[in-house]
């Protein structure tokens, strides 16, 4: 192509773009210009590059050992609470767990519910939601607050009144599907995926029209080119940078295999308005026991990169090829800019439940580094740069019938849900993580719809002698350094918040809500909450003062065994044993609670 | 009996005192010399006269502005919290509502539970339990924390490691029995009643030796002298002041009527060491259709005057002969001296459900005075004190298949279980109440065990124009003056506390609390707590600092129709269509919290 034919088609791609613009102007643009101002939290993550930032400085190193609880307010529900409000102008929104109680509070008004939406729900759900009937958060968009349910409905609410927009079912909880995800809404479309890797369920992420909730398009993780919307020829592998080729997910499973190859999509989706690309990445392959399962299982346990308008893939890197040890690829995607090799590139940070921060150009998925953020990551030895793919421990992959000893991390992962947060005056990335690792022993099983589809014995365990399970640390994702670290009794289940006041936030699994110096890691301030915290705290502005609110709540699978009322052994998916003690210091219970200075 | 014989038979009198008090010194001058100690808070209403005013005031009317959340811990448990919690020492204790669990914190170390009693308990219980599933607290002796849980059993549990001393059956909930009260120990006994008056359950109120757990009496309310442990000769009818008489109980039933005739006992205890008596309300007769059941209905809605070493009756004195109104007389009677006609004379004042604010003299059950403290009552006109009888009003008596509008107070009561607080320095009563009506539609009723023997529906309304449903007042019950009063949305249904700082602090319905100048009735703080409070605070000093500590947690009869998840029209006892609009405001959800200065 000559240089004026490229010009020429840079003008059609230009043009085409701003037409397409123009149409969906009203929920994205806005959407993206109301990220920016630090006063609100408008999408799950604050933002589309997830950073969890946030720009507010009235709470300051200097002042937060004064923060006082200013308000609070049951969320009506009992079981863990792994979202966060949303907070548009004076309104804050939040979603509770199951049963998926919808708020609305006028922060003007704090002791009135503008309205609540109690969603009719499918009572099997609950049965069928392997890690507790948690729920991430909600979404806002042109008026509307987009949530999902257990029971895998995706609702737009009318953000005034409460009342149902629209309603799409998205899967069906007899065959295993849930969806406990926070939608994500770019364009015109609400993005959202699908849970149930436990259960066979074969994983997509589906584009809901806004204004009407017809399903615009659908991608599979796993199966034909067609369904998978990878373009043989256009979709680059991150690992080889060339094109995957045809069939490059079929081919990696034996027969048909891949249609209970799990790859489900329930963890946290960011965006690239520039690239207009949106990033999320998939769950482990179906089963857990590996040897029934050959092949590196394409495209479970990736970072994908679609177009949000068409779905159709741009790229994709696979972590963990032929995921041995339930290392989910859900963990969110954080897009910043980095300086690699003495230049600036677009990259997207991941901390993947496999130990590795990952390190891609977000532009083609391309691998820049792989760190290790957790000390005691065994499985694998390193990542290599030039193939893209791990280079394993032998002893420690698994197998059938086979108790492998000491794997660390455990399925938990070393980082699970709780998603990282990225200060751009700091340049360094705040990370809650589980430090825990596993015995796994493999075995065959048959599957049956709507029946757990496991095939795995694990037992988990502290990563080291003392009572450690969950590290928060500053890290460096292109040098792999950690800055500081704070060792907590429990998995660090809460995804930190970072702000401009040099105070990150962060809640423990035994519910103490902690703001802690940023470039020391020194805890200035910390109160006892309600509960135990797996939320993500967030920051807003309200009649000019900083709040800081986070969802307190235990549970989720870092607590499963409490939100089960399991008492003995290790009962559930091996976690119950690892979290026996937590009964001891803190009980379920859900509640907002908003803290501020005087 | 001449001076000689009287000082004999006193000094007889006051030797077998010294005799009894030296085999129960141990649980019980201690428990009382406890209770004046104002850092602890020692029983379920502070203290045997159950005045529920702290001597604190590090926290008063100057400062209590600044007062904030200090820590908080969620109960476990979704629904109604109607208890407080007990500071014995450095180490709290508290009951949820059902499944009633029982925490025990040191305050030392408040990121620990030290212990967690989670008693199996008759699923069947809460089918049957008629206002929610409510806990009114425990109560501690002798090393031992006492309580009750819904299916009927009183545990005593080792202090130190919650482990089971002992377990008694009190009731059975198949036949509609249930247990919502706190206990109370007296000497070597811990007394408990029972629930289930809208079942047909004849109340009682039993003894168990504290070290045993054995039954050593019961007093039924209803039925033979014997049963009811009423002495014909030596027991007396308050409102008459003469002996009750052979049969007193039965001859004031129609047949066989008085089997099923209520008089259930889940109210509040106190207790006179100086005249080693034991005070209780008993519950509404049943059915609450009146024309099944002519007579008085004795001893229904009475007050009851028991020695606590034998169960025998001192005196009783009813205050709704044949309640036809559902206006049990379980609340609390609070223990004072009061000036009548210009002598000191030791006084028991009851804010009765049924709108009066009774005035005994403790000793003996006479009536001093009876003045109306809510402003709506019309079911009668006065108490004439002559007789100890009310002089009804004939348009509000109920009777089968007539509907009778706009009786005041509702069936909820003027005063329901919220107990009053009384300042010794100002001499006030400080009371939170209901501000509500009913109509009342009585129709036959026949019994079967363990189904709801009710036999009346109802309507219950706000007492005025507005939305006003409470009021919280501080009222002389000699002079019957309220000094002021706060008007609420919803029945205040939180017990205040009162304080020697000046400050009152208690809980709105839809989920305030609140610090109130006791001289003026001004609000100097408020918080939003998590849910809606049923709870009474307590006040205690850790280390040096006051504290006040408040169960949140909306539900009760005052909440039905939230807590059952009632959303129609007046389904339940009636309750449901006046607090319809209190979603709106508030959430299902117990917590504790705590406050204290900075």
């Amino acid at each position: 192509m000559n240089r004026m034919k490229r010009l020429c088609c840079l003008a059609i791609a230009l043009g085409a773009s701003v037409v397409i613009s123009s149409s969906f102007a009203l929920a994205d643009e806005s959407l993206e210009k109301m990220s920016d101002d630090p006063d609100q939290w408008v999408m799950p993550l604050g933002g589309y590059h997830a950073i969890r930032h946030s720009k507010l400085d009235q709470i300051n190193t200097n002042n937060v050992s004064k923060l006082k609880v200013a308000w609070t307010m049951s969320t009506g529900t009992l079981r863990g609470q792994e979202g966060q409000p949303l907070v548009i102008g004076k309104m804050m929104y939040f979603e509770s767990s199951y049963p998926n109680y919808v708020y609305a509070i006028n922060l003007d008004d704090i002791g009135r519910i503008v309205w609540k939406f109690a969603p009719q729900q499918d009572k099997f759900a609950p049965s069928v939601a392997c890690c507790d009937v948690v729920n991430r958060g909600l979404a806002y968009a042109d008026g509307k607050i987009l949530i999902t349910t257990l029971d895998t409905h995706v609702y737009a609410l009318d953000a005034k009144t409460g009342q149902v927009v629209w309603n799409a079912q998205n899967g069906d909880p007899e065959q295993g599907q849930t969806m406990t995800m926070a939608p994500l809404v770019i364009h015109d479309k609400v993005i959202a995926g699908i849970s149930g890797g436990e259960y066979g369920v074969r994983g997509h992420l589906s584009a809901y029209d806004l204004k009407t909730g017809k399903l615009v398009w659908r991608a599979y993780s796993v199966g034909p080119d067609d369904e998978i919307l990878f373009n043989p020829e256009k979709t680059i592998d991150g690992a080889t940078q060339a094109p995957v080729g045809t069939n490059s997910s079929l081919k990696t499973w034996e027969g048909d295999q891949w249609k209970l190859g799990g790859g489900t999509t329930w963890g946290w989706y960011s965006y690239d308005p520039q690239l207009n690309l949106v990033y999320y990445g998939t769950g482990n392959p179906g089963t857990w026991n590996p040897t029934q399962r050959p092949g590196d299982n394409k495209w479970s346990t990736t970072i994908i990169a679609r177009n949000p308008d068409t779905g159709v893939a741009a790229w994709g890197y696979q972590m963990t090829p032929h995921d041995a040890w339930d290392y989910d690829g859900i963990n969110e995607s954080i897009l910043t800019d980095s300086r690699i090799d003495g230049s600036i590139v677009p990259t997207l940070t991941h901390f993947d439940r496999n130990g590795f921060a990952y390190l891609l150009d977000r532009r083609n998925g391309k691998l820049l580094r792989a760190h290790k953020f957790d000390p005691s990551v065994n499985w694998a030895k390193e990542i290599d740069l030039k193939t893209g793919r791990p280079i394993l421990d032998p002893a420690k992959m698994t197998q059938a019938d086979v108790n492998v000893k000491n794997i660390c991390p455990a399925a938990m992962g070393a980082k699970n849900h709780q998603p990282a947060s990225y200060d751009p005056r700091t340049k360094l990335f705040y990370v809650a993580t589980n430090h825990i690792c596993m015995d796994y022993q493999a075995f065959s099983v048959k599957y049956k719809g709507g029946f757990p589809y496991v095939g795995a014995l694990l037992n988990m365990f502290p990563a080291e002698h003392g009572d450690i399970r969950g590290r928060l640390f500053a890290f460096d994702s292109v040098t792999g350094e950690t800055k500081w670290a704070i060792n907590d009794m429990f998995q660090d289940y809460s995804g930190p918040l970072t702000t401009d006041g040099g105070v990150l936030f962060y809640g423990t699994l035994d519910g103490w809500f902690r703001a802690v110096d940023e470039m020391t890691g020194k805890i200035l301030y910390q109160f006892h909450a309600p509960s135990g915290i797996i939320g993500n705290p967030v920051s807003y502005v309200h009649d000019g003062k900083q709040y800081v609110a986070v969802l307190t709540g235990v549970g989720g699978w870092a607590a499963i065994g409490l939100a089960e009322g399991l008492t003995k052994g290790s009962e559930g998916l091996g976690a119950v044993g690892l979290t026996r003690s937590l009964g001891d210091f803190t009980n379920l219970g859900g509640t907002l609670v908003v803290f501020s200075l005087e």
